[in-house]
């Protein structure tokens, strides 16, 4: 069962260790880490969107890998931060370097499973094999996750709560295939899981349900998959949620303490507030 | 009255295992079981759609359950079917009768499990406690399922048949919770898993994917979940499926031989054949 599957222990980052590397995708999170640590060497993917300023990072392409680790190490990083959204590499297999090369049979496999969890673990993995170490961006910035209770309104109804722990248990039974971090519940009545869309389009979706299909006000759960590695890929919320959790008539969003990252921390508490969307953090 | 008559004249069928009634919701299926079984009492509750002539069934009140059995006895009925789309019903408590308000401890908590299932359990129980057989439209018209094989179209493409596993594997997980009956995987991703808004919903939801979150054509998984009692709950599909499988670009709709019906039959693979949309059905 999922819950049994214990989580890697991931080594505490030491954060005078070296000087930190931000592989950027896009989004918010990758600049928030950039102003936290001006120090950073920013680099990101050639095709993938970056809300850095160009002149602040160096591209790469993913058929070169091996001028990226050239590369870290000539600027004396030691630590690696993957943060913000990254596009499914297209590769030209006829640009791979040795490197990339000498990595196809896991890349194949991993990308073979439709699992984002294999290949980012693969990621890690080639990157740990070159020395480096892969800290997670709630790590560097613990500010970005909320601690265990009522961070926006108050504590959720008796519904909600209901809500809550049915969502949960929706999203513990599919965490094992990799599939979602998200879904609504109202009225005990499921009206959607995320799936590769994102958590806006579920809201979406959700917004549209039919009245006849509605009971109640329902919640978001917007909760880790049981393993998975937060150093590459953590749920998050942030203003764009919590709207699209207001139009669908959610009564709140509730998030895993410490594990969800808060994009735009006070926009979406201020936005939360004024729109009457609670947001809850929950141990697990 | 025209109905008494028919039951005169045309001699019904299977008539030694008693007269059946059709509790009809909405839909096309009813009609199709009314059809063939020409000696039916038919019935629908007040409030609810049902595609059969007004002037051929009686309606009934959810809080006087207590009538529907005197009727049914009074009517000879031993057996009982129900079919079709039937809405959650909205109970006027200050009318309830004997026989619902003893049910009532049972109801409350069937529905406050937010779980479909529970409470189409506890329909059939009632009706079992009451001395009646409850059959499956499936065992009165099995020519509405599919024997395991290729139904439409040729096999599954490599693709498709490891998407249909993948498919089979993400509705096994959610089975226990009671949550879907369908869900859509293509080149690996989950685009879509079906909740309360049904399949067609979810369907529109896939097709509005952009592009670059699409791997390949993918499918549609439509089976019954893990204990699903099939004399009330069946996943169906139709020409509707089919045109709404088609506009989300899939290859094609997998389904479980012997457990899914399929509505207008002749319609649907007629339509499936036109639009290129394989249907399979598989052993479960």
């Amino acid at each position: 069962m999922a819950w049994l599957r214990r989580r890697r222990t991931v080594p505490a980052p030491q954060a005078d260790a070296g000087r930190l590397a931000i592989i950027a995708g896009a989004g918010a999170l990758p600049v928030m880490l950039a102003e936290a640590n001006p120090d950073a060497y920013c680099l990101a993917f050639e095709g993938n969107d970056c809300d850095l300023p160009e002149a602040s990072l160096t591209r790469y392409r993913y058929e070169k890998l091996g001028s990226v680790f050239t590369s870290l190490r000539a600027e004396g990083v030691t630590r690696i931060v993957m943060a913000g959204g990254i596009a499914r590499p297209k590769l030209d297999m006829t640009q791979l370097d040795l490197t990339v090369m000498s990595l196809a049979p896991r890349i194949v496999k991993a990308m073979g499973t439709g699992r984002d969890d294999a290949l980012l673990r693969l990621v890690i993995s080639v990157f740990e094999d070159q020395g480096f170490a892969v800290v997670g961006a709630h790590d560097l910035l613990p500010h970005l996750t909320a601690p265990s209770g009522v961070l926006v309104g108050t504590a959720l109804s008796k519904y909600g709560r209901a809500d809550a722990e049915r969502g949960r248990a929706i999203l513990g039974a599919l965490a094992p295939l990799d599939v979602t971090q998200g879904c609504v519940v109202a009225g005990g009545l499921c009206l959607g899981i995320e799936t590769v869309q994102g958590t806006d389009a579920m809201l979406r979706f959700v917004a549209d349900t039919p009245d006849r299909l509605r009971r109640g006000k329902g919640v978001l759960c917007k909760l880790p998959k049981a393993g998975q590695d937060l150093r590459v890929d953590m749920p998050a919320i942030g203003p764009e949620t919590v709207r699209s959790a207001a139009a669908a008539g959610l009564e709140g969003i509730v998030i895993a303490s410490g594990k969800v990252l808060l994009i735009e921390r006070d926009v979406l508490i201020a936005l939360a507030d004024d729109l009457g969307v609670k947001i809850v953090a929950v141990e697990m």
